[in-house]
């Protein structure tokens, strides 16, 4: 798989994404073999309500790209749902117009059994597709949520996409998501209301802290192809920004870093996990009240540091 | 402030509340204080995306709660932003209805610098109301992301509230929302399109599997007050069901494991965390790439277990 992956095969990349939905037990090998040749990708994460239009917008993203020479992959993020049906219908229907492009890897990604869920999910997800040589990574996500959200802020480039009569620019800041943006979009801006939104994401950036980097506010409207060219641009130029003043580079150690501490603390709950569920005396003291949940999880940290247990 | 709490007083409950939030160093022993007069508290989560008229149903809920006797309290969950200040308004607002009326208690909440964000933070502080003496806690969220979704589910009785024109049924499948419900309400019920929400819910919960108990659908609208005393009757219905089959004990039991190992695995995190930033050497390979994550983080499982260091 390792092999198939740096090869570019896409097979072989569809199957490790898989092995990473799932929480594979491969999972540590693969990461192994392909961590070093990570890194080229330049990550782009599209966030925003359910309707903004977020796969047209990828979809078209996808088209300049490729039209730009660039080799493109689009990861659409979702929660985990007994049903992803839908998503994956999606998938097709959007791969048809690249469908003969061996430049062009679209996918959903669920979390199934990846312990950490999507904000750990994600980036080992994103990157195989760097490792398989992908130019440019779309990371689109479903909803606003603060895992979507967490999943977004990883990436290089976080765009934020709103519509207008989707709920008004306060009711994302309380989601927190207006902090994170990069580049503001408003999509279906052909509609009543867009040069409201506009003036509000204004609005709200005025309020925050000044940036060194001052997020544009484009507008496009994706099923006509318009402002698609001028996104484009916009998140290149944050890219070539971040990457001269050394932002860049920091922005990823410190995401690696706590994507560590994550993935060590994932690895500690499993033992923590195993160590209560052998401890019948403690989940009683608990459940009867006798021990609170603060003392608990002290004696839970002291008996499963010395255990050394399943490093699930 | 523990025997503040205990004895009702208000401001012992908004401190308490307020260290919560902070992730304060006391949380430890606050919490050994209280746990043992916990349990009485039926807890009902409101959930749905912005718009669809929580506050207002969550009012509502109180007003028919007082008339039945019962002391209530509302806690409204809101993710980590800078601009928390709209929530903090909207409590005076909120509270002015209630305002000479011991009996009734309403707060926002947000997470500063608490480890383990609202899913460990909210649990907490309905603890504190639970212990204070209030007999039904409402647990407000502002959006359906996974962490909000996980807070409402972490509820006796999870009320789903959808409304016409606000997205639909299927984008709150995605977020893994309808799985989590013990009742549906259709807000703004009034407007054009209630019906067809009201269809899509059933039609999605015979998509599901058959449960113990089949999740009403209600509609309501909460600014004239109808439907209301219906959704009384079905949460308290939900509860005495649920209390009767013993479902309640094993989802309270199960949900306070869950919760201590998380707990503890944030501990961890910290320790972890601390250790990390001790070892330049790791870091720089990480950095580098001569190391993977996965490596890594194996690695710092065992530095961290050894360092027994700071418990934060």
């Amino acid at each position: 798989m390792i092999e198939g992956v740096l090869a570019g095969d896409r097979r072989a990349v569809a199957r490790a994404i898989s092995a990473v939905e799932d929480g594979a037990p491969e999972l540590p090998e693969l990461s192994a073999g392909l961590y070093a040749r990570t890194g080229r990708a330049a990550t782009v994460g599209l966030t925003g309500a359910p309707g903004v239009g977020k796969s047209t917008l990828g979809t078209e993203l996808v088209r300049i790209g490729r039209g730009a020479g660039r080799s493109m992959a689009v990861l659409a993020v979702d929660p985990t749902s007994p049903y992803t049906g839908g998503a994956l219908l999606g998938d097709r229907v959007r791969m048809q117009e690249h469908a003969t492009d061996p430049g062009v890897f679209i996918r959903s990604m669920a979390t199934r059994g990846h312990l950490g869920g999507m904000a750990l999910a994600a980036p080992e997800a994103v990157r195989i597709l760097d490792a398989s040589g992908y130019e440019r990574v779309i990371v689109e996500t479903v909803g606003v949520g603060q895992a979507e959200v967490d999943v977004a802020a990883a990436t290089d480039t976080a765009v934020v996409v709103l519509a207008p009569g989707l709920g008004d620019a306060v009711q994302m800041a309380k989601a927190g998501i207006l902090e994170t943006a990069d580049v503001f979009v408003v999509n279906k801006s052909d509609r009543e209301g867009a040069h409201e939104v506009v003036r509000e994401v204004h609005q709200m950036l005025h309020l925050g802290a000044p940036r060194d980097w001052e997020p544009p506010v484009l507008t496009t409207t994706a099923t006509q192809r318009e402002g698609i060219d001028e996104l484009w641009d916009a998140i290149e130029a944050h890219r070539a920004h971040v990457e001269a003043s050394g932002a860049l580079e920091a922005k990823r150690r410190a995401r690696l870093l706590r994507e560590v501490e994550s993935l060590a603390a994932e690895r500690f709950r499993a033992r923590a996990s195993a160590a209560l569920a052998g401890d019948a005396a403690l989940a009683g003291d608990l459940t009867e009240r006798r021990i609170d949940p603060y003392r608990a999880a002290a004696m839970l940290v002291a008996m499963a540091a010395e255990a050394g247990a399943p490093d699930a």
